[in-house]
């Protein structure tokens, strides 16, 4: 291991080899977080809630030997505070759930427990994963959003302060945030994993979200999550046979510094021998934002009933899209959720030989300022379809920031689209 | 209003009526049903927790000007205990959660409660919203299952305790109870409501249920879930152009007299003109039974995580399912996902006239004792491909017990099957 790398920077799967060989305790892995906490946060501000050091290696501690033979070792893993803790509060990022402290855990959270994985603190989410920030800044660079609404998860991997954290994704929340902060963001297909004690916000949208920095730590939680054992998965790279190029105008604005990310990474997949076919143009994509935008605003309007009740404590833009959806005709609603079904259709009737999508993961890098979260338009479409995405760090502007591109796979082929992503990583790391 | 029916046995749009008209006052009504259970409940044993009649009334005095300015005018309604309240237990029939009290009421409760309505009461629920019996009678024949899992809820309203109740269908919860107690139970299509506080055991599989009297109360509730006034929509009766009749022996065993009441509907619509085409034979949904099960057992042994760490409080059948869960292949869990659509792009096939399948609630009757709640398998393959379901009763058996048919909708046309269901309500009554 190259003395360089500081130990919290290692990915999941790193820290958890080298504890095994015997290199490095679980401790020094769980200091090195704290110091890179210590250092940092303050700044950053990732964190809504969290144990303090004595207080995590006491909890450790108090169960070594089950957490030295568990699978995770006893390592840190970070919360969306959409998710539902039993010994932390979860206030959805909202002044109406001050202090709400669940009965139960969430059933990712009781899973990743189970595996050995501690909880180390709860992460900034915006207000009920929409749109109006927290108090996250962009560790690439401080003067520019985290992106949201898994703000703090994407901020406290990229940070390196924790190696994985859990988010969710109804419009852009795990996808953007991690594109601009520069990790690795991975969005379940719609009905992937048990979504019990993560709140909910739009039903037909909601997926759940993983952050890491390595896609090896995606793969592995996600065998958690699933309670199977990953000798049970194939997890090698795999190099697609032909992907599917979307260029960002197809959906809606995009930067240069953008466009000229999914040419590079195009003519790198070409050079390793993937055939690559562009998407056809047309206006379907860009439709797929409004309607994504209608499922949402029906199904948020419903799902946040008891909010409803203190219109005062809600966001400007919170109280407009619950109005959309009080006032939308339920036709409107039905037609956006059948185009939803006809496109995914028609993205996969390209050919039968595509495998996966690749498309930008945001319009651009991070936006300077605090108040917003950057567009969501770029993961609007393949939300709305229920597709399994994943966005790569590795490819950056002129300044060094963050371009994050997706991998779009089909539905319920996650561990598909986590084999090719693994042969993805290799070519642009 | 013929005074022969009592104040208790009226829907809840009937007593609204009344209200409004001044011909009763809501303590009548909610007299009436007090009343009711203080005859009946130490034999029914509908109910896990209710309010006193004290603490019921004291609660609508408290607010007497919101409650008779409201849609549901105080007007009392059951809550399955696998649906979280904020102020009563919600236990889910496992005393792994034994006094377990939510932070937050489920998203339809609130909206209940925000209409006007009041919970009087948790409904006894089997283990988890599975098999495991509670401690309900059937209130048409005591030594009778009343079926599960809504047991309670469905043996309250049939029994003219509450007016309506919720519930849930995970494989048959809603619509065999329905059908062996004799009251209307109605399965949303899926997606269709907020699930938020509803516990949930099979994430593909779940929906709300509702119970009432009378296909009004359905219509008036579904426009309380989704925010909706009802003049937006239209409820009149209608009658459909063509049916499609499911026989029982298509998906499994069927009593004679559940045959025979299949038979009397279908000449009861043949008699209105409605044309009526015989669902081809074939083995397709004896499969679906199957691949229900597949669905079921994946999903439950990843929701029911925490539940899994006390196995020695968990059923015998639950854990038998969980690990049956644990130890299918991936392959099998996705082949029966992918059959269940196929199969219902099938059944819209046969016709493009066919407004809905109608076919057997249940087996039979509700068998006799109270170790098991019934086969669930009549249910299994509408639930498994996620369509809105309604059962009515009306057609008995030769010694009176209740024999409930089924209407089977098109998926998200939750609307049309109501308007169907209320015009055959009219031809069966």
């Amino acid at each position: 291991m190259s003395s360089s790398v500081k130990l919290n920077g290692l990915s999941l799967s790193q820290m958890m080899r080298s504890i095994e060989q015997g290199e490095h305790s679980a401790e020094d892995m769980i200091n090195a977080c704290f110091d890179q906490i210590e250092a940092r946060e303050s700044e950053v501000n990732a964190w809504q809630f969290q144990l303090s050091r004595e207080a995590y290696l006491a909890q450790y501690q108090d169960n070594r030997d089950f957490y030295q033979s568990s699978l995770l070792k006893g390592l840190p893993v970070g919360v969306k505070d959409i998710i539902d803790t039993k010994d932390m509060p979860t206030e959805m990022g909202s002044p109406i759930h001050k202090g709400r402290q669940p009965v139960d855990d969430a059933t990712c959270v009781a899973l990743i427990r189970q595996a050995g994985g501690i909880v180390l603190g709860k992460t900034v989410t915006t207000e009920f994963a929409y749109f109006k920030p927290g108090k996250t800044q962009n560790p690439k660079d401080l003067a520019r959003t985290p992106g949201g609404s898994s703000s703090g998860s994407a901020a406290a991997v990229a940070d390196e302060m924790v190696p994985v954290a859990l988010g969710s994704q109804t419009a852009a929340s795990v996808i953007r945030p991690a594109a601009y902060c520069g990790s690795i963001g991975y969005v379940g297909s719609r009905g992937e994993y048990s979504l019990r004690g993560g709140q909910p916000l739009a039903q037909s949208l909601d997926s759940l979200g993983l952050f890491s920095r390595r896609v090896e730590d995606i793969q592995l939680l996600r065998s958690v999550l699933l309670r199977q054992s990953l000798s049970e998965v194939d997890v090698s790279p795999k190099k697609p046979v032909q992907v599917l190029v979307c260029k960002g105008e197809l959906i809606g604005e995009t930067s240069v510094a953008m466009k000229d990310a999914v040419v590079r990474l195009t003519k790198a997949l070409l050079a390793a021998g993937v055939d690559v076919i562009e998407l056809e143009s047309g206006s379907r994509l860009q439709d797929m934002v409004e309607h994504h935008g209608h499922i949402m605003a029906w199904e948020v309007c419903r799902n946040l009933a008891i909010e409803s009740q203190s219109p005062e404590m809600l966001s400007e833009p919170l109280q407009q899209l619950m109005e959309q959806g009080k006032s939308m005709k339920r036709a409107t609603y039905l037609n956006s959720l059948q185009a939803a079904e006809d496109t995914a259709n028609w993205i996969w009737s390209h050919s039968d030989q595509v495998e996966i999508v690749i498309a930008p993961a945001a319009a651009d890098v991070a936006p300077l300022g605090h108040d917003k979260t950057g567009s969501p338009h770029m993961s609007r479409p393949w939300q709305a379809m229920g597709l399994p995405v994943i966005t790569l760090p590795g490819i950056v502007d002129a300044q060094g920031l963050p371009l994050g591109i997706q991998l779009i796979g089909k539905r319920r082929e996650d561990d598909a689209l986590l084999q090719i992503a693994k042969w993805v990583e290799s070519i642009i790391s």
